[in-house]
């Protein structure tokens, strides 16, 4: 079972990464960890299959690059071992029973370049976890934002991607974040009342989200407390088992 | 008139705001430039208005940080001056015809921190450029994905988005690239015969597509040839005088 944690840089990853980890490992299950992050210092898990290994981009940086060039550059050098890292995947998955992987830092260089591109095709049946954090949603619109995201995934990778609300332990008020995440017609009425321009279009996106996605279950996780973990469990189970039908 | 060029790492963002500046001077108007990337080293422009005076990336990974971390970080430290900047651009563009924005080096830096969101709420009337290069363009879905894209950022900053191939001079059939970004309707045909799982959300969104977004016109740039320039001047003035509507 493979699962891949995706989000922008401090959407929680390498800390679920590691405490989801943990977790499976307490219950009785073999894990199997990934970091494709090239600029990731320190890891709360001990990877088996590790891209810095080959590349890390503050190596590159000392060759005068920048933060941005030289990240984009380690993949561009990671690129002609991609299949590499599919096969050594594919084998680890074979003996545990859970794979994790830990995608890079910015959630761009994974969507956006070939490398992330081509290993979540390469990857028998892989369930990717959309992370985004309780900070990036203010409006009514964010909320939208974020449900579309999840699907942009899908369209980009032809990953299932269960969108996962992170960090919920820093949450007052989580019921306000679940109603309008798990409620579609609920969020789409909360944004016919907004007048705005943006407002109309994500009425409209909102409107038109339950005919274009596949009906999925939205996830609340803490990597500090825990929670979610049982869910988060349950459905990549049953991701491997039914492929794709996460109701 | 203000332009914001927004796009991941390597979509020619930098470049494209240099070479559009200098062709905007050329026809005698009055440019000015500002640089909201903490992370670049060298810009092919001067810039009226640089966060790095306040803040840069590489300064925060003297500290420790890792590229990722420094980079979400320097926008952390510019949030708190965020408002200074939206009223510095403002005026700015009361003494100058066009403001040229250069958006920071990694997209998501803009589209989920605070710090681009609130910035582009603030700003009079700005029209932002999405620019996608075309080796991220391999597949009829990629197509549907950088359309979608595009409606993504304008849910996300509320501002009108065009969508902008760049560096167009690369390519060698340009035609292809048109009739998939400019037709919908034939790109919809076409992911029609797609017979995954992905072929059938891209073809379910691309159908969607009309309903979503307004009529918008796709751009083809390259900043060394300047094709697309007049366009591009045609559309900014257009959306300057109508406020939207850019079909």
């Amino acid at each position: 079972m493979i699962l891949a944690f995706i989000g922008t840089a401090g959407s929680g990853k390498t800390t679920l990464s590691g405490a989801f980890g943990r977790y499976l490992k307490e219950n009785g299950y073999s894990v199997g960890y990934v970091n494709l992050d090239t600029g990731v210092r320190d890891l709360p898990y001990s990877p088996d299959i590790d891209v810095r290994d080959d590349v890390t981009s503050w190596k590159i940086m000392e060759k005068g690059y920048g933060p941005n060039g030289a990240i984009v550059e380690s993949y561009d050098r990671l690129l002609p071992r991609v299949n590499v890292y599919v096969s050594e995947i594919t084998k680890l998955a074979e003996e545990r029973e859970y794979i994790i992987i830990d995608t890079p830092g910015q959630m761009e260089t994974f969507l956006f370049h070939e490398f992330g591109v081509k290993l979540m095709d390469g990857l028998p049946n892989p369930l990717a976890v959309y992370l985004f954090s309780p900070d990036i949603l203010k409006k009514p619109e964010d909320f939208c934002f974020v449900r579309f995201f999840s699907l942009m995934i899908d369209l980009r990778l032809g990953t299932t991607t269960v969108p996962a609300l992170s960090k919920i332990d820093t949450v007052e008020n989580l019921e306000r974040y679940r109603r309008f995440l798990d409620d579609i017609d609920y969020l789409t009425s909360r944004l016919k009342l907004e007048p705005s321009t943006q407002g109309l279009l994500a009425y409209r996106m909102c409107s038109a989200l339950p005919e274009l996605a596949p009906p999925t279950r939205v996830l609340y996780l803490s990597a500090v407390t825990g929670e979610g973990f049982d869910e988060l469990e349950t459905l990549a189970y049953e991701h491997h088992c039914t492929c794709g039908d996460l109701t």
